[in-house]
């Protein structure tokens, strides 16, 4: 696989990609190019050749790609072959809500356990247990957890972002309101719910304006 | 205030300018230019100047800002003086996420009401109404609500996003991960949590393979 990154919206596309390959006969056909997968979908050429480049490498002459081989590589890139574990921390309202959302798996990423300071907050739905902080270095330790999800509060975030990466945590998706400092290395990824409504609701006063 | 679009970077800076501005003597500094503000917040010059003039125009040739104005502007920006009304329709778990999230506020958006087709979903927190969905229209048209969050499955996300349109909202926040047809002159802003999250996942299997 390219060690180049592929980006969000080529992700977004991929399971679009794989729908439509899973239900081609690899009988009949062995081979397929991006022409094809383009005027199926009503996606333009260029996009979805740019996208099968990133994901597989540039198909054969005249042949395309080998449709078995192109569906393994689609499904690796959506990690269906190897769920990536992650912790979250805060299991507050935003946090339990996450742990809650189906979505996740689709993508090849399991909450495996949730953390929080008050250890007596129940997970309603009781699917992922919520452990006690002074569990989550050894945890992260013993089941080598990579990824890891910030659902604490403004005022707690970098505490726990400095205990992920103690714990060997080496990406970090944040959902504090809140700039993190995280050394070399370490990849994060922050998400402001409230900043992405505002600018929607910012937009729309823009537009009534006029 | 200007007509262009505030982008989402510069409108997440406007809090630090505000909580900055507000701890300032309005006797003692009638007057603040980018420069002062960029050193004291450790931003860029260039960029604290670009925001600024978005959102105020351009200072006064070597007096800058006048402070009180330039307070009054940033807080129009974040909607301080006029809270945006919104309706949720899908209170299932994201959505009652969302209901009970207390960000959106500060940002200068409330959530007055949401919807279910199941009305006998309950708000645990009963601050936020829940109402079933034939109250919909008429509840949108009496409290002239323009702002619509879309939390129901990726099934039945086009039907709530026609009626949304139908009873005058015009910018919709959709959380289901699927393609919305909106008419011409709505505004259409898709948050894919699932995505983001493989996004993170892919970079740090990349990240992993060096």
């Amino acid at each position: 696989m390219e060690k180049s990154s592929i980006s969000k919206a080529t992700l977004g596309r991929v399971p679009r990609y794989l729908n439509y390959l899973k239900e081609l006969s690899l009988e009949n056909v062995p081979f397929i190019s991006a022409t094809t997968i383009s005027k199926e979908l009503k996606l333009g050429e260029v996009q979805v050749r740019k996208d099968l480049a990133m994901i597989s490498g540039a198909g054969r002459p005249r042949l395309g790609y080998e449709t078995e081989v192109l569906i393994q590589q689609l499904e690796d890139c959506l990690g269906y072959n190897k769920l990536t574990n992650a912790v979250l921390v805060g299991a507050g309202r935003l946090g339990r809500a996450l742990l809650q959302y189906d979505g996740f798996q689709h993508f090849g990423v399991k909450i495996t356990a949730a953390f929080d300071s008050n250890h007596k907050v129940l997970n309603p739905d009781a699917e992922t247990v919520i452990l006690p902080m002074n569990h989550f270095e050894s945890f992260c330790q013993q089941h080598e957890i990579r990824l890891g999800i910030i659902t604490v509060g403004e005022g707690s975030a970098q505490q726990v972002c400095d205990q992920m990466v103690k714990s060997g945590i080496t990406a970090i998706w944040n959902f504090a309101p809140c700039k993190l400092q995280v050394p070399d290395g370490v990849l994060l990824q922050n998400e402001n719910l409230a900043l992405s409504l505002a600018h929607l609701r910012n937009q729309l006063s823009r537009h009534q304006a006029f």
